[in-house]
């Protein structure tokens, strides 16, 4: 059985409500061996305090070994089966800008590049023009009309942009036009199938024309595309779950995750404590709050472990707060282990940390990868995180008789 | 989605190696309440060595309290789903004795019985006979001939013997003709389709036939069928990982079960030392070395604890000369337990390591079913440890954006 059909069988209502708080790329390794990770080199007096009062585990985003980009990372803590649901970079880059793609949709990721007078790549991010800059390239480019389908460009930042195409019949089936490479021309776009085709031709046409607008833009003169994605069919979490959600992140990619499952999208600024203001204001409002940290990630992706400490540590400062609010689940997780020492994504599982009235604690009373092995919950697949959530929600109930 | 597919679509060329060294049956029992098994009473240095500098675990070979055969057991190491693949008795008993089946065979295990003069079975083995009166009348059974179809007779030993059937359109959905009774006649094959029925139709010419030819032989006078199996549908190795991999083993079972997925069979000779002689001479020509080492089952199934902890003692002496060729990913590992108190093949989960520059430790220092209880891999699906391996590897990239 489906585990979403599942849900919606067993379900109950309830007042109770759920904090899930995402440390993106939270886990980590030691530097050298017999080191620590970055979590457990961190004071984290908070988390460890829930850890204490909970039950812990580590996470698997997808399966042993396989590392997540953040779509398949967050779908699995949403609930939804990474290997199933598929969501496309194109589609990610749009909702990342609110840009409110559709079932009629290709959304592409653009990169504004240089072209030299042979039509060669000589900068791949067009010497990394300024908002500004961007924002009038991308002017230019609304100008091009190709009949038969609407055209959206949309500026994100610095040499990057989003193109969807809208019409019937559009495939995501295309190649990238981006070579990865200078020296070399943009490709050509090409479809996979019949769809992919339409959708290729659209787009050889469109990036015709950009070299002819952009060229008084110049270095900001040419344009790549990547990432051609379709809107994914995709139930809505509040339909599966029966949860009124609040999505309180920074980065677009994490406004655009939320919004894909029908989350509600809050606007909390740009701080930490700007989010945790804003949970508290919405409180009355919601059943449950996802809260995307991105900083443990995004030190974990420069390769900074001093950083990347100091950013768990500045994340558990805020944790006494949320559990003011007396959440009846409250979760501590990441969507994937980001380590310093490998400056990337990794497969490893995620240090998860669950308190709630009804979890039967472990003995575990710090918050680490180390720890979490010896946790309650064991070593589990991300997506049946939220079956977890709702049972101590006391939102599930009995299956059969 | 397809763990296969999977694979095939985020594998990156590298480099790196990985050496499986499958140590079978290693799994074990105590003897008496309160006691050690096989693994925990031996001295190993150097296994204790390789799960204090990496992370350990416990294997599950199909599922919880499933008894592998050996098919099954190396399916998973492998990476194939056991319950998805299945190789039949009559297809390991053809790989056992090095015969090369190929996609148009139908294999089957055959045994020579004594018949009386009614026809009925007086002997199911027909008095257990000498290797050269099996092989006397196996060269009999050769010529046997029947329209349309290549037979291929085998000795296997004493009563033993494999019937090899090529030809087009057969099938193996077959009774055994075996009736696992004396004092009845064998059975008449009767297919359960048509591709079964064409297989059985060969095979009642092949038994009438045999009865005729073997009656200078008698008391090997007679022979029954069982095991009828196709050759499995199974994608090579080295196209789902793209690993090209070399099996270093002693028995014909396992290097026929390393042919079945694809791998190279080296020729290691009959001694351990040879076999890691034989991996330190092809280092350079593979990325992947599957070793096995059967010694570790036989004393299970022998029952003979002190024999199987020696067996384990001698395998962690040459560990050192594996680990001095600097494999990027180590593992050891079994394709299920063996305790030798139980004298067969066991469900219980398999101690397992994995040692690479980018595994997470924990804190196993040494290798034993108790202490990778608390190991980082926790408790596993055999399947998946090829994805840790490449991962661990280097050779998976990430998976969505």
């Amino acid at each position: 059985m489906n585990i979403h059909d599942l849900v919606r069988e067993l379900r109950e209502p309830s007042a109770s409500k759920i904090v899930l708080l995402v440390a993106d790329g939270l886990g980590g390794l030691p530097l050298e061996p017999g080191g620590k990770t970055e979590l457990e080199t961190a004071a984290t007096p908070h988390f460890d305090d829930a850890a204490r009062d909970g039950i812990t585990g580590l996470s698997v985003p997808v399966l042993p070994g396989i590392t997540p980009g953040s779509g398949p990372g967050h779908l699995g803590l949403f609930g939804y089966d990474p290997l199933e649901y598929r969501i496309g970079r194109g589609i990610l880059e749009a909702l990342g800008i609110n840009f409110a793609v559709g079932a009629k949709d290709v959304a592409i990721r653009g990169n504004f590049c240089t072209l030299g007078a042979d039509g060669k790549i000589t900068d791949r991010r067009a010497g990394r023009p300024t908002n500004e800059k961007n924002r009038a390239a991308v002017e230019r480019l609304r100008t091009i009309k190709v009949p038969g389908v609407e055209l959206f460009v949309e500026p994100v930042k610095e040499h990057r942009f989003v193109l969807v195409i809208r019409g019937d019949g559009l495939g995501d089936a295309v190649n990238d036009t981006d070579p990865q490479a200078v020296g070399v021309p943009p490709l050509r776009a090409e479809g996979r199938d019949a769809a992919g085709a339409k959708t290729a031709a659209v787009v050889n046409q469109f990036v015709a024309e950009a070299t002819r607008v952009l060229a008084p833009e110049a270095p900001v003169n040419g344009a790549t595309l990547r990432g051609f994605a379709t809107y994914p069919k995709i139930a809505k979490f509040e339909e599966v779950y029966g949860l009124k959600s609040a999505a309180i992140a920074v980065y677009p990619m994490y406004k655009g995750l939320a919004r894909l499952v029908g989350m509600d999208i809050l606007d909390p600024g740009t701080s930490l404590q700007g989010q945790v203001d804003t949970l508290k204001q919405v409180w009355n409002d919601y059943d449950f709050f996802f809260l995307h940290y991105k900083y443990t990630d995004s030190t974990g992706e420069d390769g900074n472990f001093p950083a990347k400490v100091q950013m768990i540590e500045k994340l558990d400062e805020v944790v006494p707060q949320i559990r003011a609010l007396k959440p009846d689940v409250f979760i501590v997780t990441g969507d994937h282990s980001t380590p310093s020492r490998m400056k990337s994504h990794s497969w490893h599982p995620v240090p998860t940390l669950l308190v709630s009235d009804v979890c039967r604690p472990d003995e575990v009373t710090e918050f680490s990868e180390r720890a979490c092995l010896r946790g309650g919950l064991g070593q589990f697949q991300a997506m049946h995180l939220m079956l977890l959530a709702m049972a101590n929600a006391g939102r599930l109930g009995k299956y059969g008789a």
